[in-house]
């Protein structure tokens, strides 16, 4: 991910410092796990721990270039950590990573990583869901015109549709909490996964202090299957920030000018056009989106691993463990902040809603018109022949609304009362039942028919 | 999804007569719904029921042409279909689809379809997981070289290998079981899913009766991240499946002949070469992965549809929904299937452990010297001149074994007894954790360290 | 894909008719081939050609169901074939698939169909470059805003819109033919492609009359980088037909409704409201677009087959086969009666045009203060300023055109003339360069600057 | 693209550095070209050059610090460089972008990155097509088995296999050249592409001077679907890299060691098991082809900008524009480096041909059969019955060699001759027609049949 899309938490969990210190905390862990077994000399795990965590403690630049020097050599990176390890630690080195595979920490370390990114996501979430709240109920009762094919369909409120999100982002934390679940194992198990050289009992430990589960089966890897799934639910989430975004772009554009994004002081929204300002973010979230769902096809392939595994994962995890979680980190922030200061123009709303002399109502006459007994073939037909009557002559001098329209039509007339169309025609019935949805969506859900 | 790979249960619900008797079902109930609150007298909604009922009981190839012909007029399937019921019903059904849209009646639907193709797929993972159970027990003490990079690692037991898999399908139900949740949902809310003309206890009493729950907000439709979410769980099954299919392929490969796919009496595999038996079952589900995997993008950009809805979702659904759960069915009662007739060879993985001279017990004898007070760089160097002395030599008139070298080799004589060396060479002592593993995978957990 | 997105010519292709006669067709040349040289006698591979010419001819569901019988104990569809061609030949059968491998029959027919599906698709391209060519020059000279972010930018002509979307289905053809080439080649090369049993010159012959290429080195199969590729194509042609869809979509909005899609007599937009017309078909070819899309990843994923072939990919290409040339047809032949019956409105376009009080003319106005000396800063700072005033009283009652408040700006006043200024907010000064770009789409490409 | 798999000629093109060099480079072309149009001063043009190729020249990071400065304030990147550019040119910097809008500068910038990308990676399909020449001919004569299914089929030759990939490779430059050529295109047309306020000809004279050439119809931006194209060539270049890992990995496994990717010494295999060597190489590639196959849908979703652009696309660019082109530049020279090494084992391949006593040649006595005038039919049956016994003995004591079982069989003796089975089951006769693929490969066609 382009430092541009890049926020400084995130992108402290991907940082060489912070994998290092994960990978000797589950050295230091494995080796107390072993003390704790008689494994390992007691003392020796306690030095392993000290010595550890004071080269930690000061790990430098020039710590990195020791172990990439030693990398270079060796060809392998955990070999590279271990050999600098011993270099801080001394002879009790011995006693680390015994019986240990290297798919032992770097699976575990990945773990790790991916729920410390989750915990950045979540809050992330939860930032978005709390504008989102706040917004929706602050335009709980802002008329707007719902769409359908982009066509203008029937009164809505434009709270509910934040709460529609809201609902959407509530599941997303949902998921989120699986995938978090579902990546947060540990594997200390050897180099095929059968505990030949180390007791299971040294996983259980290590991964108890980690905030881990044991891997019921690793092979020598941790099952992809979990990273697919969990990387399948960054790009669920992606998709919801992309809907919301859609709908920004959409609320924003010249002839609709609903809502708009927060303009800087001193923004530029044209080289050329001094006169824009554009939906900048939610296009930006619209790309972001895109990355990230990106990242789902390579997951998914990496589950079919050869035997008890191969490595054509990792360079595959290396790019889109980053990208994917730095990607969404970023888009969620970003949401949740375009969200907050989204300027809403419910004047114009109003304005877009009557726009089209009324016939979004066409569809409660309708249902007047069944009520007065006329059969749904006849209403619809007189419905629609009114509603194009409007429609066609829409801005022309000899423009009729709707209403007007009803009023004329000698099939309408005497058979619908005006208070009864009165009624159908009126913006305000469509937001009868809000407070059942509100209370589904934040609150209680309401009653059941018995 | 070709015949070649449908199976008739899983095709029986996405034919057009149950999507009728699913549409008129959820019209029947939204009536009985609608009674129940007055809004609809009790003798339609129970003429509705009765006729509607016969008419869906009698439904011919002539009904399906009906509704065919009526759609070729109204470029619309659900006035289609309601204008064919109209004709059963008679003048009540005027009472049907009150207040309602389209999308309620299809979205409806389309969940119970999903639930239905979900529980189809329930059945089918519980195939393939009895298969891998059944087998894994009876390989429990089959010994069989683990393998990474394809490269001979160390021993492992045949049958933790299908507790690995077992365990993976184990998640797979699970995750199958949310994603199942995730699209059981009912809208029955309006145009743009403001209860406008339909009170929010008629969904609940629809949902209640479909096994479904309400939507907490629907647009026009139900949101499609829950969609998106199902297909991915989908993929990553696929993707499982694949995992074993290579594992299956690579362990049938001419030099290696541990398993076999049944060969059935009078299969041919090849036209030109007699000789031939293809793991052909297990390339086919590598292939079916490939395509059930294909559906997670459309599904993904099926999110963001524009305001309430637009209807780009539609062309995509009608195809991924038959063909990724036809897809999938196929696949998992192919490899439940495969896996209980397959063929497998416990001399040859026998042979094949043995075939590289003993190197795979490195890592052990490894530890051996590391236990002997050898540092470990020292103690890699010797087992690593030792193997690679090993391995040259292979197959040739000088070779000798690792152990043969290593009782040959300075640094190991007198430091390691040929009683440890016995032990570290002993491939028997990679079974010691097998019940840890299984009582993971299928009963309970082992004990923690305290 | 289902039959609702079908067309009969492409169905043809796919359907089992034409592929035994394709696989008659390059037996029956594999012989006449060898008889060429000596291999099978010249009265054999006349009878096959007769008798086989004969059976084709009078194929019938009960041959079909003869091969499927074959097929169900074999387990092999080729060698099912060929043993009831065997039936239908006599003994010369066994101058039949003399020396050749399934694949040879298998692949060479794909390459057939994919071909005659190609020659399709340019006619598919060609009826739409027809439409879009048509409709720009009608519309050459209908003034319209132009666009970027969904924000007014400056004007444009609808013509030139739709050329630009002619250039790039013209770049489709192209691209077409290219894709075309890609999967036009043969093999008759025997079980793993080294001729073994049959003359390297029978693939010559048999691609001759093909009208193929041969496979300069075909493995068993043809390889599968060329069907990647090809499909490859058939996505980016897809996303074009996306973005005119897109297009279209947003022209037809009701807030913008600057076209319509044709709107059928008797067609019905919605079940609940009748004053509905939406823009279901170029919803439905964004759909489209994501189905066809969704074949790249398994073609590209079918690219690396084990060795000389593994079948992974044959269940893949089952599908993807017909899926996406019959899903990518059905959209071009929709998108190409879409934009022949498009209503277009031209006064609406220029309603739209003007709605933003001319602020769409600020870009030449800063040329225009940039030309009188002031600075690109301050020119940038004054149109902005204008601009900005303008936007935020539009559709008030103290609203002021862009012009009327560059009239009242002291800095602007007296420093460029009224008469600049007239011909900077002109919008037809944007068609001044028409011809150029049509002469580049359409004609031949204008002077160079020497 | 993680540092890991970027290589320093590739990640230039991509450094700040270069992109406001070439940003710079169109800035002052274009003014040139006015200045020939007259509608700059030549003066100008001039030293906007001088000036501007000086401060280039002495870019460093205080000017970068500068760009971000003022790029934070403004929000918008190319009016940040160009008021950089301001500060680095005086009052002449106002014929600097005249008429021009952002895009003009980004896309044509991208384009130029993408060639000079393009160029790179040419050189690296030159030193792929290369390596795999000359080892093709190396072993244009080494036996080796065939497989398809992982199963043996006939004895090939492993030069013949490495000239199959060679053609693909070929075919890869081909297709490379046509992507390059995709978008090598050039727009310098203003807002909205009409040419508005920029002369035609000054994009013909930029054009001409970055090698490009002028885009037909360019919206605001340069049409998408070029790029789309583009990185679905990488992904198909990608795959090819892939199928070639695939072999290797297989051609390493232990069981089969007829290939070895070169070993460093010094280098490491595993922490835990000193004696692995793994196909590490290869297995990174296929990780890298995941990664550059992903970027191609995002690039397609790319394609469908709204109206004459949104800004979507840009961080979809921003990362897939250097990670596609970072990751096939390293793939491509890592795998050139691997084939240049790699180890081949002639006497194991030999040995592995014949290890399944000789029931490779099945197909070949197959048609002896046939040609001694058994019919196809009965000759199946007897071939794989021999076949069948030579199999399932394999290994065993009672082991008999397909030869064996054949002369025993009284339906072939005395039907099919000695010599005639000598010569049928001699694995030589597989390399009888190299010449005439080698020919198709790397000289001229062999001769078609008249």
């Amino acid at each position: 991910m382009v430092p541009r899309y890049t926020r400084p938490a995130m992108a402290a969990i991907w940082a060489p410092a912070n994998r290092y210190r994960i990978w000797f905390e589950i050295e230091a862990l494995a080796a107390e796990g072993m003390a704790r077994l008689g494994e390992v000399p007691e003392q020796a795990a306690r030095d392993i721990r000290t010595r550890g965590d004071a080269a930690l403690a000061a790990f430098s630049d020039e710590d990195l270039a020791r172990i990439d020097a030693i990398e270079a050599e060796t060809r392998h990176d955990v070999i590279a950590f271990l050999t600098w390890l011993a270099e801080k630690i001394g002879p009790e080195s011995r006693f680390v990573h015994l019986g240990m595979t290297s798919s032992d920490v770097l699976d575990t370390c990945f773990a790790v990583q991916l729920t410390q990114a989750a915990d950045l996501l979540l809050e992330d979430v939860d930032a978005v869901l709390a504008a989102l709240k706040r917004r929706a109920f602050e335009h709980k009762h802002t008329l707007t015109i719902g769409r359908s094919h982009a066509i203008h369909a029937e009164p809505t409120s434009f709270g509910l549709k934040l709460a529609g999100h809201y609902a959407e982002f509530a599941r997303n934390r949902e998921r989120l909490l699986v995938a978090r679940a579902e990546i947060a194992t540990c594997a200390i198990s050897g180099a095929v996964g059968t505990f030949a050289h180390v007791d299971p009992r040294v996983e259980e430990f290590v991964a108890d202090r980690l905030g881990l589960i044991p891997e019921p089966v690793s092979t020598q890897v941790i099952p992809r299957d979990r990273h697919a799934a969990f990387f399948c639910t960054l790009a669920v989430i992606a998709s919801g920030i992309e809907r919301l975004a859609v709908e920004v772009r959409h609320l924003q554009r010249s002839e609709v000018r609903e809502v708009e994004e927060f303009f800087h002081p001193g923004q530029k929204g044209s080289s050329a056009m001094p006169h824009k300002r554009n939906p900048v973010l939610s296009e930006n979230l619209t790309g972001l989106a895109r990355l990230v769902r990106s990242h789902v096809v390579p997951a998914l392939e990496n589950v079919a691993l050869w035997h008890e595994r191969d490595i054509s994962h990792s360079s595959v995890e290396r790019n889109i463990g980053p990208d994917a979680t730095l990607g969404l980190d970023f888009a969620l922030f970003r949401l949740a902040g375009m969200m907050e200061k989204l300027v809403i123009y419910p004047e114009q709303m109003l304005t877009n809603l009557e726009s089209l002399g009324g016939v979004v109502h066409s569809g409660e006459v309708l249902l007047e018109l069944a009520r007065a007994g006329i059969s749904r073939e006849d209403a619809y037909r007189i419905v629609q022949r009114n509603a194009m009557a409007t429609w066609t002559t829409l801005g022309t001098d000899g423009s009729r609304s709707f209403r007007q329209n009803l009023d004329a039509d000698p099939e309408v007339v005497g058979r619908v009362s005006p208070d009864l169309l009165d009624r159908a025609t009126n913006a305000m019935r469509h937001l009868s039942a809000l407070d059942a949805s509100f209370n589904r969506v934040f609150g209680e859900p309401g009653p059941v028919v018995a």
